[in-house]
């Protein structure tokens, strides 16, 4: 029997990712489309790859129009999930807002302002204890794109104790990133053949995401320096990661830990050593690649994943959590492969 | 009952394509992947995206390697074809490369050298009378990418008489369709910001194809001026392609003979009036995307396509033929929505 | 004795390549500095690669703030030139925009709509007879991207009557042509990795200017059918542009017209036979790099030419334009040299 | 009177990048262009963009063809040095390659290997005492591209205590720094749309040059995790570091700090408050940009820098200590504003 599925925000990158990878999914009917300031014209204007919905017309996003699914994807702003998956009761929603991320009510207050909306089932089914609590979950709080990258390229060294409580991290992102919205530094002519930064000193706010996960996973307060890279390229996270190895850390017990953490992982690739990531190999897949090295002379762990920020990082996951919430093989209709080049 | 493949040139881009494409068809088990200087190299060193094959290794091109499987894919530089296909008696052999696309042999001594290797049925199934050709073949030549976006763009304006027999086409395309030897105009320090043409004035070994092609459907000799242009993009064509309108033509008709064309093709998409092909919609999908208007100043009927080299241009169009091959539905496996953005 | 000039439109692409060549001009003083929506902004937020200009506040677009410079350069929207112009009457004023391009009020009429603002000289020297009106003009209008490209391309081969009075051109360009207007299909998402069509079918407006110039030189009307296809890349023009050979002209003297057209420009370079142009040569270059060959196959001449659509397509020939109107040597100030990788 | 100057290895990217640069110089006459492999070739074939010196023949890199300039920049890789510049005693030699900018014979021999050749005048001319060396030297040792950005962003925080001495870098690149080998890696179809680390953990020849570099500012030894990332830009650097805040500093005391090192220096600028750095805003110019602040919940000083690797990262550093070496003004002939969009 098929799963009836709508989609909120279907005109942006998000919805139309999730969208795509819905389409080769074995079990899943597409049903509503809803968007913000796009209702009522055909989702072949927003994108124009999706041949077969392309004559769908795009709703306004009510609980009305969203009930009556099985599964209801939010791809919208943060600060809408609420109002609508209390009216959702017998469905299944998954949000790629930040809604329901944050478990500390003070971290959401200081980061998003406002009363905390409450926590769901974090979509990271690769670290510790995630996997079970999204098994049969009726609602799914798909994570960032960064903390998914910088979660688990370093959750395996925080959970075996091999560095001291913190990480400087810096990411590399393609511009899909910062979603569709019409903003002067998005512009083509100033983003091809440049490298920026933004959210300089710890001023993203997904950073609170990943101390959180890298907290829980250490058993001890975890500090984190991240800075994202806006990159030339349109899809693809890069993540460069290091803490400093605790002293009495064997360098060559490092990768040992990682092949442990994640061999049964159908979604994580550990590399060959000597082969380092590159986000092509990711594009369009729901796969992150990772590499471990200590630097001996620095002192430091030093971990690098890639991933596609718009799959792994996020319409991949909340599939990847749909499978695991109605109980199905949690590779369903997912590629691994990556389109490259 | 699975289909075994082998494909031999499998460390380069259009055998890497091929790999993504039959790793998601749900029919085929993947046998001997070949290569030339690589042999010994595992597969995840030449594409890091292709996850499950990571660990296969490359094998000599030989016959023998290639005996026993259902069908085997050529990806290789042309001459290499007669040699290999003349072992593979009981095999489906689908031969992306050049050997076999040019029927007249005069044209073969022309652009190739040397004896005509003769030619097999054509591989673009919605041109007239191909797919019946394709139906149960056991040798199939895949035409160039070039040829394949040309043919499709201007087909219908030819075999409805709508236009004289020549044809003006600039043609953008990725640098992947280059395939991956180490050339210094490749670099990608001089591709990327920059757009360059070469093989101009009738140069480049598509074009015979492209005349033989738009010659058969229009029934008289026409005349193709052809002028490709390296774009800093890794996939993706866009080409250009106009003609004079006949006279006595009525403008308003044209787009009708287009739809008919192609209205039950699924791997064609005439996009609605106003909307123009971009390469993005189409990356990593076997699907063409195409537009066409009359410029009445001009005097010339105007049609533009925009499809993925290496998908529905090269690898994709291998599995679509591989499928009538074998009496499969035309459609097993192949995706139709591009990756975008 | 130093040139004061100033600069209205300052914040845009034109208005920032224009401020770049003039802070390498020898006897220039940059005064006022306007803009639209920017004022009382710094320069800096906009142009952050003006250092030396980067403090400076931007003024109001008036009358009073341009008056009192030797030279003002309009970078802006058609449709303003008219009126500050009119204000100007001892300065020199160089428009960038469209408003005194067209010669034809009808051309002006159909194509921009209300009355004709008037031709002034057109700022092409290296085409028949411009050079002259140039020298010591008071008024200039600055080409359009595209036209600048096309007709330095086919001039020699209309002008030598080589071909028959049509053309069929195809230009890539980067997207700094379509300027720093907030538009969905400008995003760099959008764009990167990505080409597209617009504009087809002879609805664009430079296609006019095309006809103009072409027109003018072959002293017979001359049909364009024109096509811009916008390409991943910041800057650069790169136009093919054929035109079937006249019946009677020999293929080999086809070099020696055009050789002969520019060899004494300082701006326009034929290149060595069999080396042909990419755009990567002219970025931030007042240069056009130009070849030409003859299809024999498809009856056709075919042109090449490559620019910086912000250099020699605008802000460049600008201030060439302004050399000339000053009577300086033509090259002042003006780097020839393209700045690649 | 004029400089005679002779640029040898003038076919690669750093070879080119100093042509562009020394033909702007206005006391510059080029003289001799050497080259490896490419000898009797012409230099437009490698340099399209050159136009003014397309025609020149490259000769064989030799002492005597190099002997009777003023200046002999060398743009060849490490290795060759010693040899040429024995040779040539009565010439400022200006070598952009490794041989002579580390201090440490021990250092030498970890990371290149063989017999230190001795170290020259170090060419940044902006850390501490340095410009008094260049000033007047017969020899200059220019820096490597990574080191300039990172010891730039870094020292004023080191000289003035403020951190701890260790320090993380993350640095993207455009890949002309990896110079025009023929590499697989560097292929257009890889690059682009893809971000890549390389070198990671400690094995960047670049490396032990920042070590060196921050330990002579801090006083003290500072250790360095540097990571190098590939990203699809042609040109541009975009370093980000951090380090430790020491306990007691004042976070709001850190950019008056960095205000004193560089208020100054023409070709550093630090950006206004809030303004962080691209590297567009810095190709072919001779600027480095540079932003720093403090992550107080990370305790860590970030900092980062922008140039384009070939010109502050190389070729404009070499003309800037030319400069300095025959005793003109710095500034001489090169340009502070980058080309951008």
């Amino acid at each position: 029997m098929s799963i009836r599925v709508a989609v909120a925000g279907a005109s942006g990158y998000a919805g139309g990712e999730l969208l795509r990878l819905l389409l080769a999914h074995p079990r899943v009917e597409i049903g509503a489309l809803t968007a913000g300031g796009n209702v009522g014209s055909r989702l072949g204007e927003h994108h124009p790859g999706l041949t077969e919905l392309a004559d769908r017309e795009l709703e306004e996003t009510t609980v009305e129009t969203l009930a009556g699914h099985d599964v209801v994807f939010l791809a919208l702003p943060h600060g809408h999930s609420a109002e609508l998956s209390d009216g959702l009761d017998g469905t299944v929603v998954i949000d790629c807002g930040a809604d329901h991320r944050l478990e500390d009510p003070a971290a959401w207050q200081r980061w998003y302002g406002g009363p905390h909306p409450g926590s769901w089932p974090y979509g990271i089914p690769e670290l510790p204890g995630k996997r079970e609590e999204l098994s049969g979950a009726r609602r799914v709080a798909v994570p960032g794109c960064f903390p998914t990258a910088v979660s688990l390229a370093m959750a395996p060294a925080f959970s075996a104790s091999l560095v001291e409580p913190e990480a400087v991290v810096v990411a590399a992102t393609g511009t899909s990133g910062a979603g569709r919205a019409l903003k002067p530094h998005l512009l083509s002519a100033e983003v091809m053949g440049s490298a920026s930064v933004y959210g300089v000193g710890g001023a993203h706010r997904h950073t609170p995401e990943m101390i959180q996960n890298l907290t829980a996973v250490a058993g001890e307060p975890v500090r984190v320096s991240f800075t994202p890279v806006l990159a030339p390229m349109s899809r693809g996270i890069l993540a460069t990661c290091s803490s400093p190895l605790l002293s009495g850390v064997d360098p060559r017990g490092v990768r040992e830990q990682y092949l442990t953490a994640y061999e049964k992982e159908p979604f994580v690739r550990l590399l060959p050593e000597g082969q380092w990531p590159q986000t092509s190999a990711t594009i369009g897949a729901n796969t992150l690649q990772l590499q471990v090295t200590v630097d001996v002379d620095a002192g430091r762990l030093v971990a690098v994943a890639a991933e596609d920020n718009l799959t792994k990082g996020t319409a991949g996951a909340a599939v990847q959590c749909m499978n695991l919430a109605l109980g199905m093989p949690e590779e369903t209709g997912l590629p691994r492969a990556g389109v490259a080049p």
